[in-house]
């Protein structure tokens, strides 16, 4: 069941100008499956991009990386669901590319303008045959009003579609920002999740565009995880269509750049939050925040060593307050000089742990509520800073097993 | 249920002589448990000891190291389960220390020549009174035959005692080398696992002593992993009580010398597999080799990397040949430059990937027939150099989740 997140409804999916959905059933795995989702994009629109650093990454993340260095000005995208098309070997990259060729016919664009993805069942060739011969009818299907379909139709394992969307006022201007994402599991994002894809139609100049995605993903899906595998498939696109009227962005620190980039940061958010409340077997959302440490990056090492424990992640299914687990994942997260006689552990506002050992104040029962709640945080200080970061978990229960282990099947 | 682990029948377990087990119960958490445990050992006998390098480490870790620190020479060790005095801060210091000094009281000896271990929940005081109180039963009870109960007596989660026993012939004399361990759970030993103890006769140099623990864990508890979690009490003790009467051993190269560390590393390797094979909820016990890399070390990386994944764990539990989840823990093992187009995956002796991708004489069959084996070795080659490594890991069931949400009830 995931975790207080329900498919926001279509009608508050504000669709995005210059940007179209098509959607079909291509069969890639299953039949009677809406599995081909084409995102085709007006001339003029900007995209940026980040990839998954699995050195085992997928045939289409390859591709993507060499379409978007060409800089042709991507006009199209295509995603499948139900094959990742990852430890493929060369013959993925042939049929990667030779799905791209065929739209880019279809469409009358160059290959190059042509992004492809891809999700599902890795080391199983990709059936680029079906999914040629279903372009067609997702071109004839394309429409403005469609993500909440596309967010339908890139689900694996997802139990809820994943779709917000926000607008905000830009000079005078109304400016749409939409976004869909999915994944559920093999979800520790190495710069962005299994698949998210914003457009906005803001006018931003393109040298704010270069390194959006990845400054959204560092404050969203870089700061998630539900198993800690980082997947092969990982891709976070942001299209800009530039189409809203009011005077390009051009800095960030200006009061417009700064109310854009705060609603895309928000869009990015609770995309990336919601893969966590739909996670496998996922019963809790945990954030854990880890302050007081030298650098964000040691917070961040602290804070994944806690996320990623099989026997915190435990703990929290049970609702077992059995809080040591946190402190020894504090311990093995990897920081040489780590003095534990400085570290404090709150849960929510309840302080559990002080000066590393208990905190004589502390009462199991108050631990004991906090873990029944269904969105818990948890507060690490170590004292020896003031750097911040904060990741979002789930929990670990029966049913991540039981899906993991019935995947296939 | 353990994977082809029986316990080893008390008659089969020899002696050391120089070596006396009292065990008793203590009530440190509950009645009617064999909870405490003391180790004699004769004057003269040399020690050797790696601990956790969890930042977080335990208060009778920390004992530990001061009393071997000081060189007094160590005569006795006291282990208690039902709690790991860990995450107690100075109080905890204070009560391991007093368990110490009352030992030490009733054997005549100084305080740091004992050795205090704990083992059991986490961040609950521990009842130092009761352990005191226990001592002098324990201390009655004491002699050489009852390494059994001593395996027994260690027990947490873990459903099979742990112990072993070989016999060499160094310079014509017989020398006894017998050990125990425990631990099912929070292992990825980081040093040694959980607890773990071995005791010989053989008469070695000190020279040679300094550091056995280290070499010997670096073989066995340090490649093992059931949780990927690094304990906070992992400590792996070897004994040498000198009194098998040959000439001391002063190199590990010579021939005595190469018999003996062997069948301490045969001793060492048992006991650490058996802490595999116990893991908890483990139904399949896994070879993981990783061979062709630059140096040993990527080699570990890859294989704990494989060895940690929920995913590939989860496959091998399922007897899913899920196989394309090892290529993507190959990939986000953290080796930068790693190239794909160069691995190949074995399960035994079937090749499932070569080049990076599938092997086309590859049938699923055969991966299905490996994987319902019961003991498994995957094969990983980077072709990138010559170095190998190689760890053991058990798969990760219902049972997991269900030992570790029911822990602490």
């Amino acid at each position: 069941m995931p975790v207080n997140l329900v498919a926001t409804p279509a009608a508050e999916l504000f669709p995005v100008p210059g940007v179209r959905w098509g959607i079909t059933e291509a069969g890639v795995r299953k039949a009677h499956r809406k599995d081909l989702s084409v995102l085709l994009l007006d001339e003029g629109s900007t995209v940026d991009a980040v990839f998954t650093q699995n050195r085992f990454c997928a045939a289409p993340v390859q591709v993507c990386r060499e379409h978007l260095f060409q800089g042709f000005g991507i006009r199209a995208m295509l995603i499948n669901t139900g094959n990742a098309n990852a430890g493929t070997g060369d013959d993925g990259l042939v049929r990667a590319r030779s799905t791209c060729i065929a739209l880019a016919r279809l469409l009358e664009i160059a290959p190059e303008q042509v992004l492809p993805f891809s999700t599902g069942v890795i080391m199983e060739p990709l059936p680029s045959d079906r999914i040629i011969a279903g372009l067609p009818k997702a071109l004839d299907a394309a429409k403005q009003d469609s993500w909440a379909q596309a967010a339908e139709a890139i689900m694996t394992t997802d139990t809820v579609p994943k779709a917000f969307s926000r607008r905000v006022s830009v000079s005078g201007k109304t400016v749409t920002i939409t976004g869909i994402s999915k994944g559920a599991g093999m979800i520790r994002p190495n710069m962005a999740t299994m698949l998210g894809f914003m457009a906005t139609d803001a006018c931003i100049a393109p040298a704010l565009m270069a390194g959006l995605a990845r400054e959204l993903a560092e404050g969203s899906f870089n700061r998630v995880t539900v198993d800690g595998d980082t997947s092969t498939n990982d891709s976070f696109v942001v299209v800009a269509t530039q189409q809203a009227g009011h005077a390009p962005i051009t800095s960030w620190a200006s009061a417009e750049g700064q109310a854009l980039k705060t609603a895309l940061m928000e869009v990015a958010r609770l995309l990336a939050q919601a893969i966590v409340r739909d996670g496998e077997g996922a019963t809790k959302f945990i954030t854990v925040r880890v302050e007081g440490g030298r650098t964000a990056d040691e917070c961040r090492q602290v804070a994944y060593a806690i996320a990623h424990s099989p026997l915190v992640k435990t703990a929290f299914f049970a609702s077992d307050p059995n809080l040591g687990r946190i402190l020894a994942a504090v311990g093995y997260a990897g920081i040489a000089d780590l003095d534990q006689s400085r570290i404090d552990l709150y849960l929510d506002e309840v302080l559990v742990a002080k000066d590393g050992g208990r905190h004589p104040g502390y009462a199991e029962a108050d631990g004991a509520r906090v873990m029944q709640q269904s969105e818990i945080t948890v507060r690490v200080v170590l004292g020896r800073g003031e750097a911040v970061d904060t990741v979002w978990t789930c929990d670990f229960s029966y049913d991540y097993v039981k899906i993991n282990a019935d995947y296939r099947s």
